[in-house]
């Protein structure tokens, strides 16, 4: 039975929407739903005509975390990390190949996210959440630290105090609480949940360019670990190879035509 | 009368209260206090019934600064840095050996933090504050710099922005505009703040496990300083550590059985 | 007409401004103004009657980016980073001198900041909104990157989530959310702006050392790139510098005498 994937995929115009569907187990994650997650997320990277992925849940729940018999099999030296590590990724860490799709992986928190269901948020590039949906790190509750980047990640989002109270205390982390903080960055009625980040996707297709958001995603993380000097000169030799691209002459030609842009379809790295 | 140390230590559960006690001088910093808060709290480390430490003011302020009397032997040499570095460890900075200390450190600020106060505010993990509490950088305004690693600390809190408004300025920041920028992570009124510090510490030790909590700690800080990669895959080994460890099994153990958690006590890295 | 530089200088007190005079274009950068906002800013940091300066624009926007004949010319290879080369800096990124000069920069930003008005917000060291103006990021729009460090610069001021929205999505910022997230340290009612900034301005050149305010802005943005321990030794280093400065003296004696402090004139780095 856990060979099943229990992830589901639907394509809402330009928003890819992939589905966690094991909702009486609040969808936590087993092995194969990990493998359907970045299956899932590597088509729709690959897919010109998807703009950008949202990850969500069915049912009340985001994501429990991983399904204890995950864990297990963890303890005994059979980790997630060693079962993606079969894939072409380098990056370790959970979920952390989302970091590296070149299109935005947006959360819609429709309910509680947990320990793995934490990371899986973070590892998106921004969070939609339902007024009552929740986040709890889970960790030191269970024994165990702040996993899979999550303590690289945290305090870069909501600063050094904060990322140490909810790491440490592991209290549920309200919606409105999110995002005054800024670890959500919508908060919407939950029956407006899927509907809201198709507006924003739809509104992002219609006038901005894929390629831009994929290198602004590269430019933003790589910037992170690195002085503002060497950031600044990347950023010019990837302002010289953007003026060359045809999406710089339509940016600026459908700017003063005052019209709808029509940017280059973009299908990942490699296309 | 210097020789003094001036700082109290009481026991509230899983709780160590360290107080700085000249009330008349609203607290100002001596060597001695500097000596007695840092022995305090690594007394209180090495205890396996201490969960945290709270560092708190006696009378109306928290702490109004490094004592004139320091200043002035700081200015012939003879700094707090070099009296601190007779101990064993490596850490510059005035109090920073907080940030070393493997337990949560929490400032409950009940009135003025100023200058010397404001950097041992930031040298606690998570600051409560009183309503009328606030906090003063100072530093410019007696012709001195960003002191004892604020520099560092402070735009890792609040942002860059607001880290040069608070140090320029030297401004009086509210708990509320505090707790608004990430600065502060609880308000609380005055009556109430040792009693909401004990309640958020009882919360934890009966939650979570000590070992976690100093775990995380230290990956939080080491990751401010390191790449993504870098911090995954320590965490990686981290975890693997963790898992070997009897709390996470109790951790496991607890959540199935729907029992608190009974995770090891707690007294320090070298335990 | 495009040699005209199009940049105005005034003094109020100890604030300079320096504003950009292309009101019907909204304030558009054109290489002589890039030029000009430099000169002036250089002339300003060597006036020792001048604490801070401002960079405002005339009419009712603040800077509508870079003027297109500028564009097109970078599109030839003929860009503003070279144009600025010519000067005797090592930084890269437009506007990225500001960061450079040792005095307070201050954005009043008056109406819209968008694309290279963005970035020019972001080289400032602060920024006061008036209550209806907005920033926009713009270029995903245009087919182009996160230009000029500000995907260095914009998530060490709000966190990285949010930095990824506005600049994929090029959404209008309103100040008011601006300041909820860290982008802008004041919204004031728009005919009060420049006032504010006179005032806030004022207020620190009467209480704080204007070489302490050198001290920090070079402290905070190198220890954005160094490690925590190598921070706090350079300060340390740098307190034993400031503690033999005449500024020290007269912070201490001020503050024992309870009267305003008389601190030494500043004229940049070289003085």
């Amino acid at each position: 039975m856990e060979e099943q994937e229990h992830v589901g995929y639907e394509r809402r115009g330009p928003l890819a929407i992939i589905r966690l569907e094991r909702p009486d187990a609040l969808n936590a994650i087993t092995y194969p739903m990990i493998a359907g997650i970045e299956r899932r997320a590597r088509e729709a990277e690959a897919d010109p005509e998807v703009f950008a992925i949202c990850i969500t849940g069915e049912g009340r729940g985001f994501c429990a975390g991983i399904d204890m018999s995950v864990l297990s099999a963890h303890t005994q030296g059979n980790s997630p990390q060693r079962a993606r590590s079969e894939g072409a990724r380098a990056r370790p860490a959970l979920f952390s190949f989302l970091l590296d799709i070149s299109k935005p992986v947006i959360a819609a928190i429709n309910g509680v996210g947990a320990g793995g269901g934490f990371v899986l948020a973070m590892m998106c590039d921004l969070r939609f959440m339902a007024e009552d949906a929740s986040l709890i790190t889970v960790f030191s509750k269970r024994g165990l630290i702040a996993e899979h980047g999550t303590s690289w990640l945290l305090p870069r989002m909501v600063g050094l105090g904060r990322a140490l109270d909810l790491l440490w205390s592991s209290r549920k982390l309200e919606a409105e609480e999110a995002l005054r903080i800024g670890l959500a960055d919508r908060v919407v009625p939950a029956k407006r949940l899927l509907d809201e980040v198709q507006d924003y996707v739809e509104q992002m297709a219609a006038t901005v360019s894929p390629r831009a958001i994929a290198t602004i995603k590269a430019q933003v993380h790589r910037h992170l670990e690195c002085g503002f000097d060497q950031a600044a000169l990347e950023s010019d030799a990837l302002m010289t190879d953007a003026l060359r691209h045809p999406d710089a002459a339509e940016g600026a030609k459908s700017f003063i035509e005052r019209r709808p842009p029509r940017f280059a379809a973009w299908k990942g790295e490699g296309q």
